[in-house]
């Protein structure tokens, strides 16, 4: 066996032993083949979080990974699909813009006028009230991301499902298995089920990442437009008529013209939520260290989570108390 | 090669070379291995028609085939989900029941108010303005006929695409290839394109198929619903984010609970449009025969169809000179 083993070779697993094997340690991860959360994903790494509601610590990890991120693209050296066009928050009703003026107030974001809107994105709806431009909202292509991880650490990944940390036999061990990380540590981490569609159509009819109140629209340079999500507190993997409508009615309602693209993919996955929804980060005894539990943050976290362990088991530093693992208990 | 050649293994094609098996003819299927419009149709046994502007003759051959298909099923001897309960047909606006009213008049069904709607229908939205129940609409599923027909044809279906008819060495050639008849034979055949879902949960939330407006939606004893179908003037066979939407919402507009359902398939068949939409039956010559064009009638129309030819073929009967192939030359 290795000197450390991750449990888990989603973003979070896989950035950790990446980070890891950089600094020379000996690691191995153990995947147990299902593919997480990373793979539904849309990969919106917006730093500046999802309400005017967020844990100020939350906000400061979010900032500080995704000011990690143009590096870490560096370091994968190849094409992830890191684009940095930016975000345009948008607002169809009175409703939306009460319940985001305080967000953009709070982000220092200028309100755009309608035409200001259609003039960065032609394709938006005329029914668009306002909006801004979050310039520092990017995004990255999760899928391509793992893969360049894969790719990287080769045949450290071995495909195991663990289902006892008693039967991993290392000196450390990181358990970054998402929503499995419950089951493994008794740790409260709740599957947070999420729709997501991917669309496919010409390139070019979007540039920015739309983040509107019921639904996001995450265009591709190649075509693909990934059109999320549900949030439901359920377990199971169905994609539903009900979720495939709703998330087809807001995205329609943004930017008719996604009409003509093709639907390509219906997907599910699970956020690993917990009870405030900022993840576990940090050591539960001497040789176990969890890092889970990033609910919808998955992917913005995962370059500072892959520090903060590598500092933590190579350097014995100390994980932020805020995301303490045993917080709840 | 065999006496008589059906070239297109849909089921129109199979329905004839069965009954002219049955009769003890020599008979091979050529089939080009793609799945026909068969594959996605719902399955609605509607004789009463789409509208009040449907032709008369039309009319008479869908009576006519309708009269036929319990004996059919009998004969297939194999569940073939075929479902007398009936057909409730909807009007959810006053402009629905405007468009409908003639319809029902026509058929002599009486006007149903909301309350007995949903007494037949407890899933029923409460938005249902109107309706009839037409007892003589049923179903059929037609992936179960195409199955019981491959199963008795067995070795006389050959897989093989057919470029010309030239390559066909039999004394009778019966093309039956849908929306392929066109360029087999240059008559007026155009491909209208229709996206079709599949749903899935419990059964028994739905007993008779439900006939919008802008949807039908056939619920079959396994759980399984199928929601279509968009009608468009187009070969491609893209599943749009503009269709799956139009058939979710307005589905979800009649029977709310369908929103739990899964969304198993999303499907795009050609229904083989012809200039009067009436189907092309009968001789091209003293060697070819043609059964196709049946548009949005194929699964009804087939044993009718069945008949017609086989009576052509083996009894030199004439089929109704309302169908006849070169009407539009």
């Amino acid at each position: 066996m290795s000197d450390i083993t991750v449990v888990g070779g989603g973003i979070i697993g896989l950035s950790i032993a990446w980070r890891l094997v950089r600094r020379g340690a000996d690691v191995t991860v153990l995947d147990g083949g299902d593919e997480g959360a990373w793979h539904v994903a849309a990969g919106m790494l917006a730093p500046g979080g999802e309400s005017e509601h967020e844990d100020p610590a939350l906000i400061a990890l979010l900032e500080r990974s995704a000011q990690l991120w143009p590096a870490y693209v560096r370091e994968l050296g190849v094409d992830v699909g890191y684009d940095d066009t930016g975000t345009l928050g948008l607002a169809l009703t009175a409703d939306d813009l009460a319940q985001r003026a305080r967000l953009w107030t709070r982000q220092q974001l200028p309100l755009l006028r309608p035409s200001e809107l259609r003039e960065l994105e032609p394709a938006l709806s005329p029914r668009v009230r306002a909006g801004v431009l979050a310039p520092r909202e990017t995004q990255v292509d999760p899928r391509k991301v793992v893969h360049a991880l894969r790719e990287r650490l080769g045949t450290r990944i071995v495909v195991k499902r663990v289902e006892s940390l008693a039967d991993v036999d290392s000196r450390q061990v990181v358990v970054a298995a998402g929503c499995g990380t419950a089951a493994l540590t008794g740790l409260p981490i709740r599957p947070v089920k999420g729709q997501v569609l991917r669309l496919r159509g010409e390139p070019g009819l979007l540039r920015h990442v739309l983040d509107g109140c019921e639904v996001y629209i995450v265009p591709r340079a190649d075509g693909e437009v990934v059109v999320g999500a549900t949030q439901e507190e359920r377990a199971d993997r169905l994609v539903t008529a009900g979720g495939v409508h709703e998330l087809l009615r807001a995205a329609l309602e943004l930017v008719p013209g996604l009409a003509e693209f093709e639907l390509a993919e219906t997907t599910v996955g699970h956020r690993p939520g917990t009870p405030d929804n900022a993840p576990l980060l940090g050591r539960l005894d001497d040789r176990v260290i969890v890092a889970a539990g990033h609910f919808r943050n998955g992917i913005l976290l995962a370059p500072v989570t892959a520090d903060l362990v590598a500092g933590l088991v190579l350097d014995g530093l100390d994980t932020p108390g805020d995301f303490a693992p045993r917080r709840f208990s």
